[in-house]
């Protein structure tokens, strides 16, 4: 998972607006794309061409102005293959006339997936991921996202199929549970031939939302929860009028949710140092990631 | 005068998508837009609230797609004060729906100011600056910008009108070229009085545009041009192609049109240096100077 940029609303030398790319067996799924967005993919060498899909958490410029740009360049480059903008409705009211005006005769098609941004439903599902809506409390329809891996086939143990001469064509089946049964009929259960595959992995992306406990139920016990911690506890009242989390708040969703780690990001303009906001996030879940621009994690 | 960004349409890690910043008498004039500006202000340090007008010379988004987000963040910081966009009419179709979806219920207003892009108009006039519209020839309207500064008032010398016991109520007519007569009726001629004014300066921004000879008499003498260069001669086939000019043809036209320095930009992705460019246009036009961003020239 590769932080683009992890910034708020206002621009400073600091962060940038919001962007993640999310690396899974070779294709990329972008999570918002704020303004910077594809010089920001060139500096941390994320090849364009790999990029199919697109999730747009909501209609605010510093998760979105960084779309008409990264498109354009995707048509420069020769791009041939059709390109999904997943997210609430309005998006695509943003961008029909960006593309009408500055990228007509592109020889690929942009396609628009419109989703509810109330709802808790599948968004896209491909070979390797099923990526669902989290609904968000925030100013205007916003909601986040969960990727959530699918089953992975279980390794081969090679020297127990050699042992029991498993022919080729049956490698498959076996990949994915089957005994194997020898010509004099005993049959090898699939755990002699087999190790188990890792567990599929589990990200959820919440950004921008007010504290919403709502949201536990869809990310109990994912392998990472981002969460936007605008602001520290010490603007509660802000975070509270703005529609956005503290910190602690964060912290807390990710306790209760008993996630396994909690990355924050989306930080106020107002806070020099990220460092005061993971710490406290810390108090409450220890060991709280704090998002920076070019950081790349193994989730 | 402060380049924010000197590249072009593809993104690099070397360069930032088109924009200038004019510097005159506490006021800045903003050329062209492209993404990632406001971030670039931030950088150079240029304030926010001195800009009242920017003027966009085509609607390619690589000198463009930065007005979103700029705006947006004029507004977040509490602007009062209309801001004034100039450009082909295109610009108002692009930015028009974009206001109304990301900028409603902002403090102030944002006017439009359609130009015709294949006249030599006056565009903008206020207390320190005319500006002109140059016609480019680019792959759709086009246009760059002359910025004349006006007349400056003479200066006072001290030490003679202390002489003359020239009246305070009398100082603003003597700087604008008027004798005094004293009170036992002599002429002291205004030269007695004064020091005449610095010339004022003109600027010339000439980005896109193919080998354009015409806008040689809009430019002529100019204190400093800045010209496209996006290709070099070897590349002059494909610079005719997209209606750009290689710095060998910016060069020329800085040659036939006698400016004082010229300055060359909007390099091709493709030239690892910038300094290939500024070579050729050398050769032609010696002591040319290669944009790059950051860069404070003082005209």
């Amino acid at each position: 998972m590769n932080i683009l940029g992890c910034g708020s609303a206002l621009p400073t030398t600091r962060h940038l607006a919001t962007s993640q790319v999310v690396d899974l067996r070779d294709k990329l799924y972008m999570i918002d794309c704020g303004e910077g967005t594809q010089v920001q993919m060139r500096r941390m060498r994320i090849k364009f061409s790999r990029l199919n899909h697109i999730f747009i958490s909501h209609l605010h410029g510093d998760h979105c102005f960084g779309l008409p740009g990264l498109i354009s360049t995707l048509g420069m480059l020769g791009r041939l293959g059709e390109l999904v903008i997943h997210g609430p409705k309005e998006v695509e009211s943003y961008m029909r006339p960006v593309l009408h005006l500055f990228c007509k005769g592109f020889p690929f098609e942009v396609r628009f997936n419109p989703i509810d941004p109330t709802k808790h439903t599948l968004v896209m599902e491909d070979h390797s991921l099923r990526v669902y809506s989290i609904p968000l409390k925030h100013r205007i329809p916003c909601c986040g996202y969960l990727f959530a891996e699918k089953e992975k086939e279980a390794h081969i143990i090679r020297e127990m199929t050699d042992f029991y001469n498993v022919p080729i064509r049956m490698m498959q089946e076996i990949k994915r549970g089957a005994d194997f049964v020898t010509p004099e009929g005993e049959v090898i259960p699939n755990a002699r031939l087999t190790r188990p595959a890792e567990p599929p992995k589990r990200y959820a992306y919440c950004s921008d939302t007010a504290f919403h406990p709502s949201i536990i139920p869809f990310i109990e016990g994912v392998d990472l929860l981002y969460h936007e911690a605008t602001f520290a506890e010490c603007d509660a009242a802000r975070a509270k009028e703005t529609f956005h989390s503290t910190a602690r708040q964060a912290a807390e969703i990710a306790r209760d949710a008993h996630v396994k780690r909690l990355m924050i990001g989306h930080y106020s303009a107002r806070y020099e140092q990220s460092l005061v906001l993971k710490q406290e996030a810390d108090t409450i879940f220890p060991h709280t990631i704090a998002a920076e621009e070019g950081m790349k994690l193994e989730i």
